[in-house]
């Protein structure tokens, strides 16, 4: 009977979809879900919340609470980690700051809360003092990273420590999106997609054994124009899987771009004001003003309804939090590790060779078997060059600069990082904004740690 | 008794620092050098004037002269190609037009004639249908790339080919400018000079067996100001090696720059137009509008003293051209290959492990021990990250889109290169360059390749 520890369960951009998993997933009966948070109140909720939703499912599983870090950890064999140090305040304070000095919705990656905090170095001291925790007290239990940056994060676990890791993003299943908007038949397709973090490709895309990028082009020529005015897509910026922005992306490198490419890695032309952003997505997609304000009221909705629900003890959760599978990938990674499923999911696990190009040692999200002592990942070969030339490789090389930053406490490395933004016009620019960030009272650690 | 073949002979730029080689190294007595030219008049000339200058030396060489490349390469044991495909002019006329489209100086390297021609498209051609040639009618001659782009031009032939391949670059040798410039003797300095072409680092500097880095630090601090006051300094746009870019680059990337280092891969802010230009190099450097024109000036001076030498048969060649080695490796190359004499020096050949962090089958410039059958790479290891991130892998990527868009004659990949450049402000403003550009009537072929 396993354990696992969710660290910084309280979190209400994970908590719900996890809660939901735990609840339905019938091959984890019998196991230890230790919830941990340093926000007793928060984690109170969210353990009520579970507690009477698996009483409503009637699953049998162990509940446990915890503010401490240590105690979580013992003896777990799977530990997810959702924590988002500090929360999202100070990262709309940041971005702020940043559009002052010449940079339209920050110098975060574009994903809006993907770095925060000076190129993302709360998350990653966090992240690295957790991991180090875990090695020292369950050396053998599974290190999980769900909350961003995912990419830079796991990255950072699988080569400092000698845990077993792997990093988590519902993106992947994007293509889902895709089929659904062609109108195909989800038990006819076969699709893979490949990449890094928040940077994925439709590489392969059959329909009843058939390539089905024709069905793809035959979309775009005949249907996106009214797609692209209908409510459905003019009503939803997070409708995002194939907007004009995946459209472009998909003539300029040649391969379809999936869930969170077109936020992450679209290019910069696209992404230049507001106005520019409407034109790749609905109301300028999810980062715009538009969308990322949206989102962040979505999160605060979602937590005065959790509240609520935690209150009033008399209306089931199921009505409210249906029994469904949330579409994520952790719990299904879990049991498939326990019950040696051998499960294909989309996982961040470090290359070894699957993709060509990239050093063994770089974490990729790719289709991945998952037993009880294996990861067999799925032979990927080469990418198309164009698309590893223009778009991999320099993801790759920003994941580098921000660890080797990390790590080597190195201001000057994200100044020469900053000096490549197209928005640049100076250096002094870059150390007008560099200082200004980290003068921050939020920012006091990594005033220190960059030196 | 080897045979040389000297492709291109007639290269202004090339031809009397081979012929002082070839006259000089004693090791070379009884080889055949057969000089070709499609260009009877220039081959005529290069041939005469090394006739004589053998000769006044007392050199033992059998000189030949074709212009047919096949007779040329027949039985050839290396093959020099110092090739520039139709000459200078075209690409002064491709600088104008991309100065229309608001690229100061061009879209070239920042090297004024390293690409030309579309990124090199003709250059690139042209040294593998040479290549072919020679790996159908001399398989086991020696390839040597003398000519620019070195560094892509070394890389498409060790891959497309199976000839043994090195590129030349007397670029490197400019750390003894900086042994010069600090007073050092040179006997007893001991340096490694590492990174790609044009792209090279002083990774290991020692005087009497201790780092000579502080020696460079003090004249920094003491001496810099009154050397960028002096006429030393001023008055030589083209004495590059201690100018207040390389100084800069030292600070930034945390290892001084060699040689031509400070031209191509100095950061965009050094080169937005000749004002800043004037701050980092004399007059702006070698790559201004002042600096380069001298150079095209100095190239046609030297052509018309080779002309006026040849028709003057009183004259002794060794008045003019004086009896001393040239500083390239080319000849000491051939030299220590026919010897065995086990000499280092500074070559572009690929890695295979020499540099960590970089493929096997990139082409590294680096220090090598040449024998008879053996290229000893010195084994570098690793570069401080902060140099591989910024400077070494980007210049890695560049050649990588350069002949992953010539091999696959995909014109959008140079498209997307260009939208990264950072005086790139649209999209339509790159199409329109692109066009323009290709529409030139000596950018035909190039016009019908990149599709």
């Amino acid at each position: 009977m396993s354990k696992i520890a969710v660290i910084g369960a309280g979190s209400v951009a994970f908590s719900m979809s996890l809660i939901q998993d735990f609840a339905l997933t019938k091959g984890l009966s019998g196991c230890t879900v230790t919830f941990m948070d340093i926000n007793q109140d928060r984690l109170n909720m969210v353990y009520s919340l579970a507690s009477r939703y698996i009483k409503e499912l009637d699953m049998d599983l162990n509940l446990e609470k915890t503010t401490s870090r240590e105690e979580a950890i013992r003896e777990a064999d799977f530990v997810i980690n959702t924590v988002k140090v500090d929360g999202y305040d100070f990262m709309e304070a940041e971005r702020e700051i940043a559009e002052k000095h010449g940079y339209y919705r920050g110098i975060d990656d574009k994903v809006s809360d993907y770095y925060g905090g000076f190129f993302a170095y709360k998350q990653l001291n966090f992240f690295l003092d957790l991991a180090r925790d875990v090695e020292r007290i369950s050396p053998n239990a599974w290190f999980m990273q769900v909350s961003n940056p995912v990419f830079e994060g796991t990255n950072i676990i699988a080569r400092e420590t000698g845990l077993k890791v792997a990093g988590f993003c519902h993106g992947a299943q994007g293509y889902k999106d895709i089929v659904k908007i062609l109108k195909l038949n989800p038990e006819e397709v076969e699709a893979q997609v490949v990449g890094l973090n928040h940077c994925n490709w439709l590489t392969r895309f059959l329909y009843r054994g058939n390539n089905a990028y024709p069905l793809i082009d035959e979309w775009i020529e005949k249907e996106s124009e009214n797609y692209w005015k209908s409510d459905e897509y003019l009503h939803n910026p997070w409708g995002y899987h194939i907007t004009p922005a995946a459209v472009e992306m998909y003539k300029l490198y040649g391969v379809f771009p999936v869930g969170d490419s077109v936020r992450s890695v679209s290019p910069w032309w696209f992404n230049t004001d507001l106005v520019t952003k409407e034109k790749y997505f609905s109301s300028g997609g999810p980062d715009s003003e538009v969308g990322w304000t949206m989102y962040l009221f979505g999160l605060k909705m979602r937590l005065r309804m959790m509240e609520e629900l935690a209150k009033d003890e008399k209306t089931p959760i199921t009505e409210k939090l249906p029994p469904r599978p949330s579409g994520e990938v952790i719990v299904p990674f879990i049991d498939s590790i326990i019950n040696n499923k051998k499960e294909k999911l989309i996982l961040n696990i470090p290359n070894n060779g699957a993709v060509e190009g990239l050093p063994d040692d770089v974490v990729v999200e790719i289709p991945v078997t998952v037993g009880k002592d294996t990861l067999e990942r799925e032979k990927i070969g080469r990418l198309p060059n164009r698309l590893m030339l223009h778009i991999i490789i320099p993801r790759w090389l920003r994941m580098e600069i921000v660890l080797q930053a990390f790590r080597e406490r190195d201001k000057k490395s994200i100044l020469l990082m900053l000096m490549e933004d197209h928005r640049t016009k100076s250096l002094e620019q870059v150390e007008a904004l560099i200082e200004d960030i980290l003068s921050q009272p939020w920012n006091g650690s990594a005033k220190e740690h960059y030196r």
